[in-house]
């Protein structure tokens, strides 16, 4: 089974009450094909320009990434800066630099217009349709989104939104988009504009699976210590579509099994700055967390 | 085995964005003994005026409730009037009057001291503390408590803490008493006070439950409506201990479970105004509820 990310590879400089780490490789489509190449080869689709270092591009290439679709333009790669307080639940954005990223508009490799399970990182919601177009016969598609396209592109990701398979959203946005007070609602709202599904993320606390007649409620794994939340919705939703890229079939308990998969990769995510940890696990780090999630889940 | 549950009993006058119910039967040890009730006969023990309806005496009556330890005393019953607004997270109280509830301190009756399980509702710690000295060889004892007493009866509440098998507290208060800002190091800092394990309730996103060596996380059952979150901790702590009280042993299955059914509980209790709904509902709705939960967050 094949599996497409389009998204976002940024140069991210983030403060934490934990520390600060100046430069490192971010974007959405890094922490998502990162957390996905765990499970199923991944065929990125993004755009860095020629400042980006040698170093991040192959890391991203040993992850089990292939780098065709990633579109070298000249100028600078994308540039987030922000910082986090005690509660690590918002980021406080210090600066945005979208540089080569302005001119995002991919025209898919061949191999990538066969793929079976599509992710669409957060991104324009018209280009996210764009992308989709050139892919012939998707068998899943997962998009995210944020505030800034609920309010600004409102009607491109309505569009959207009747193309998907699973729609990821965290709770405000779910609140934001229906102008519904209750998440329950906000979701089934969501469920009416097309999507199949609806996960909503509710960091800490956990995530929420909907569909027509059923919930899934899964609640987050506790860790001691979170150095950097960055990236950790992306992550969620790599471990997600990656579990399900490598499944046979999509019954309900492997749905289940790819979004506590993903709950699981995002606190690899979170341990440490950047890719620094996720990058670094093995298989066997996975499985052990999951079954100990498991455990500590069960009653 | 027997179950004591020491308490407030009120008249509550409460505002939601639903609707208002106006003096109606309120109160820590209403709550918790009604949803304890349904699993294990209660002893109740609080006070009230002699202005407290009947209609309510014979209601909790009526519920698997033994009165013998209800102290009337001459004048008026505790009252209190909150208000809630779209986040149900927190009332804005509005008035308490304590009225005879001011010169609530329990002699036990002598069936009480024999009691097997008790649950010291949040009252004065001083008081809670007095009860349980009553109370010959109590095989679990569970307390709540709320951010009054941390701030006011610091040094009673930790004297408290010494003896008790399960503390109950919410998130909030975790990190106010601990001074901690992640909730497992709050939970791993009030252990060291001396309970063996604490419970840190999270409203509508769940529960944790930790003792030295583990946690459990168990998610809310999700409501698409909430008519007024009044009581609902202490419906969780009732139906908690209730369904410990009439477990053979506590294993750890046994505590996921009360812990579950303790969250399902509570999901009646905010259904409707006041006990309208909690008092009113059968085994049978309360199994098949719990199933659905057990299914919900099963993967």
């Amino acid at each position: 089974m094949s599996l497409l990310i389009v998204g976002s590879i940024g140069i991210d400089t983030v403060k934490t009450p934990f520390g600060k780490a100046d430069s490192v490789l971010g974007g959405s489509a890094s922490y998502s094909s990162v957390s996905a190449g765990y499970f199923s080869p991944v065929d990125l689709v993004a755009i860095v320009g020629t400042d980006f270092p040698d170093e991040y591009r192959f890391f991203l290439e040993s992850k089990n990434i292939d780098m065709e679709g990633l579109i070298t333009k000249k100028g600078k790669t994308f540039r987030w800066s922000g910082e986090y307080g005690w509660d690590f639940s918002d980021a406080k954005t210090l600066s945005t630099k979208l540089n080569v990223f302005a001119q995002f508009d991919p025209v898919l490799p061949e191999k990538c217009k066969n793929a079976d399970h599509v992710f669409l990182a957060n991104i324009d919601p018209e280009i996210q349709y764009k992308v989709l177009q050139q892919v012939k016969k998707p068998k899943l598609v997962l998009a995210d989104t944020m505030n800034f396209w609920i309010e600004n592109k409102n009607k491109e990701l309505r569009k959207l939104l009747k193309k998907l398979d699973i729609f990821l959203c965290n709770e405000s946005e779910a609140r934001q988009f229906t102008g519904e007070g209750s998440t329950v609602k906000a979701a089934r709202s969501l469920l009416k504009l097309g999507p199949k599904k609806v996960i909503v993320k509710k960091g800490e606390h956990g995530a929420l699976l909907f569909s027509d007649h059923s919930v899934f409620c899964i609640p987050a794994f506790l860790l001691e210590t979170i150095h950097d939340p960055t990236g950790a919705g992306d992550t969620f939703a790599g471990g997600l579509i990656g579990y399900l890229a490598q499944c046979k079939k999509y019954t309900r308990q492997n749905l289940r099994k790819a979004i506590a998969m993903g709950t699981i990769m995002a606190t690899f995510a979170v341990e440490d700055f950047s890719l620094n940890k996720l990058g670094g696990i093995s298989a066997g780090d996975i499985n052990k967390r999951f079954k100990k999630f498991q455990e500590l889940t069960c009653f």
